[in-house]
């Protein structure tokens, strides 16, 4: 039928930043509007756009009427004509209120707010689920990559083992022009914050945070149970070093920040954040720039990679879309959501149990004995070595090693150990190690 | 709840091959059965599983009871107690038969049927629709790859540009191994045939049949217009020799065998299958082995890649389980399948104005003034040159030549000019190149 005939969905936007720009664009521009209407099985009408400053010129929403713009979202939320609610304002608050109102009153939403999701994401799934409605949130992690609708359809049946990506494009951006360049951290910080990679106060992304909440979204999603944030172990990349990125290099790696959920034993999963040595052998290695990518294991998929723009203003609103039309389907054929995924019966736990191997450089004083006393270190603590190379620094020398897997407990004592050798200057650079096999190195 | 509370889906298995055994082992093993219904939200629960022999052994499917077996296919379909149908046995009928019957009863149909659903799955796709049910088909193109569902759901709002892929593992290996041992297509395809890799009879795999089912069914669903086989044009590798893999290498390029639907103008599509020469800079060109990768490029999106394995009985059957799962807690909610996308005004094109890059391997007489010919015979069809080489052959010379973007009616008549000039005794290679930018080159 012709896209005038279909029916129409009312939608209220809340936030028109980089990304509701771009998204309001797609619903807009009359060049697209005709496809859009046929392949959503109806017409996406916009009733209004929720913004802090409605008299603001909005140059990247060239088709956005200035009479849609509103700076009372409580009261957009709230109209009767409403049939869909699109939240991409960011924050706890008032974010997560006027998803809960949505919600109770059976109206699905679509959000991208990985902040909201991580701290509150159980209890909105379920409140959306005893409403008969469903809560989208595609664009939350890895933006057009399709990760979260992977692991809630695709992998629904799969016994997953871990899931692991690269999921903060300015971290990666800041790795991948240290390895490129030999550039430090803090030039090629200064370098992305100039360019607009990075954010003025830096912290969400270089210390991890942003990548934390990504991990508690997709432990929770691989693995059925809560995974509150403060069970998420993090560390950002601010003490990664460029001799250790060249290093890394050297010996076939690339250093990544991943976020990894891994299933660790019966009823007990990780999730964490770290820098990691990556081997270039495996496809995370080559994911470069602003690219996100996310590795999925199961016992009976094998692995499973997907690829794509994980920032930007259209990228992350084509994921919102794909959202926003499911949730059309849906609203138009009068059915519920499908059932979400029970919650199962598993507990993050910390990282003393965990093995990997591990890289760590080393700076002693250059004279006989130094790397005996340092290997014994390694061996009163069960750590094998599997190399080492040695570069001298006039009086000094720095140790490069790489272990076979090891505890994180057991190298927690090494490092203790190591800090009570009297010719040990300082341990500078400490990462895990992940191969392209399967026992991690 | 526990598991044996939840509600029941009796499924019934139309074929147990290597996918259906594999898949009758995931529902089965005690192992994973709890796991699986509290994901599911169903005990998911085998009522039969049709084969052609019921007395022959299953050792692939040890927990498969002998008394599930029947050799009636269309009487386990019919029987009133089916909540679900898994047809796995392949091949054009019965299994379009069978599956129609169950779709205008309302049964959700679950397949991997590519030879079927680039036959008809448009038809079957309304059939599912006209009686509130669905069809899924995940498995049926990329193994475990989630290509059809990133399609149907996260891309529903994108304007696509190209899909463009790896989907056949036989082919991929062959020719994986061809550049890495220097071999030639013979030796390789003997050796894939002695360890399993490509049946006896390699027709369905090596000239591209297998590849241009799955290029309609992916030009359907990223276009929405019906898309007939005879509409996919169609190139295998028999006739990929190894010095033209070799020689793409030294160029920087590895051969790859595409399936490939792209948007070529207002209305029209183009879809696809041949080797193409991809530039290693490129995400497919990494895509070794059996592995399967998917390229889908939108206008807001940008390009997301999807990466796993193609074939094998447990990714494939992890697929399946996937749609099983969606299709099982559909049925619970007692909700139908979402609108599947509505039928665009789209029509497929042959490849006259298609354009790409060109390589060509030319082996002429080695004398003064060929190379004058050979060039204006390019020149005259408005071929622009972008590299030549040229490698001694004794008496003879072999030219190299990669050209500027062109079409495929403008390459057709410098062939076919390069057939009338007396010095070239063969052209040996042509394959279309893919660079890691836009323009193709």
């Amino acid at each position: 039928m012709p896209a005038s005939s279909l029916p129409v969905i009312r939608i209220a936007i809340l936030g028109c930043g980089n990304v509701g720009a771009a998204l309001v664009e797609l619903l807009l521009d009359p060049a697209g509007a005709d496809d859009l209407a046929t392949r959503a099985g109806a017409r996406l009408e916009i009733v209004g756009v929720a913004v802090s400053d409605a008299s603001k010129p909005r140059p990247s929403a060239p088709h956005l009427a200035q009479e849609l713009l509103t700076e009372d979202a409580a009261a957009l939320v709230g109209r009767d004509d409403v049939d869909l609610v699109v939240e991409l304002m960011g924050g706890l608050e008032p974010a997560g209120s006027l998803i809960s109102s949505a919600l109770s009153r059976g109206i699905p939403v679509v959000t991208g707010n990985k902040a909201l999701l991580a701290d509150r994401g159980l209890e909105l799934g379920d409140l959306a689920a005893a409403h008969g409605t469903d809560l989208g949130f595609e664009a939350a992690v890895g933006g057009v990559v399709p990760v979260i609708r992977t692991l809630r359809e695709s992998f629904a049946g799969e016994q997953i083992t871990r899931v692991m990506g690269i999921v903060n494009g300015t971290t990666n951006f800041i790795l991948s022009t240290m390895a490129e360049r030999g550039s430090s951290y803090g030039e090629v910080l200064a370098e992305a914050q100039a360019l607009g990679y990075a954010e003025a106060d830096p912290t969400a992304d270089v210390e991890g945070f942003d990548a934390a909440a990504k991990a508690a979204i997709l432990a929770r999603l691989a693995f059925g149970c809560p995974v509150p944030l403060d069970a998420v172990h993090r560390e950002g990349i601010t003490s990664v070093r460029d001799v250790d990125v060249a290093f890394a290099r050297h010996l076939g790696f690339a250093v990544k920040l991943l976020a990894i959920a891994e299933r660790v034993g019966d009823g007990e999963i990780s999730a964490r954040v770290h820098p990691t040595m990556v081997s270039i052998d495996h496809p995370l290695a080559a994911v470069g720039g602003a690219f996100n990518a996310v590795f999925i294991e199961g016992e009976a998929s094998g692995p499973v990679m997907l690829y794509g723009q994980g920032a930007g203003g259209k990228p992350t609103a084509s994921a919102v879309l794909g959202d926003i039309i499911d949730a059309a389907r849906r609203r138009l054929s009068g059915t519920s959501a499908p059932t979400p995924i029970s919650t199962m019966d598993r507990v993050p736990v910390g990282l003393d149990e965990l093995r990997s191997a591990f890289y760590l450089s080393i700076d002693v004083a250059d004279r006989p004995g130094v790397l005996a006393a340092v290997a014994t270190a390694f061996g009163d603590n069960r750590i094998s070595i599997r190399s080492m190379e040695q570069v001298g620094l006039g009086d000094e020398a720095r140790l490069i090693f790489l272990t076979h897997a090891a505890t994180e407990r057991d190298m927690a004592a090494t490092l203790a150990a190591l800090d009570t050798v009297d010719a040990v200057d300082s341990v500078g650079g400490v990462l895990r190690v992940i191969g392209s096999d399967e026992e991690g190195f």
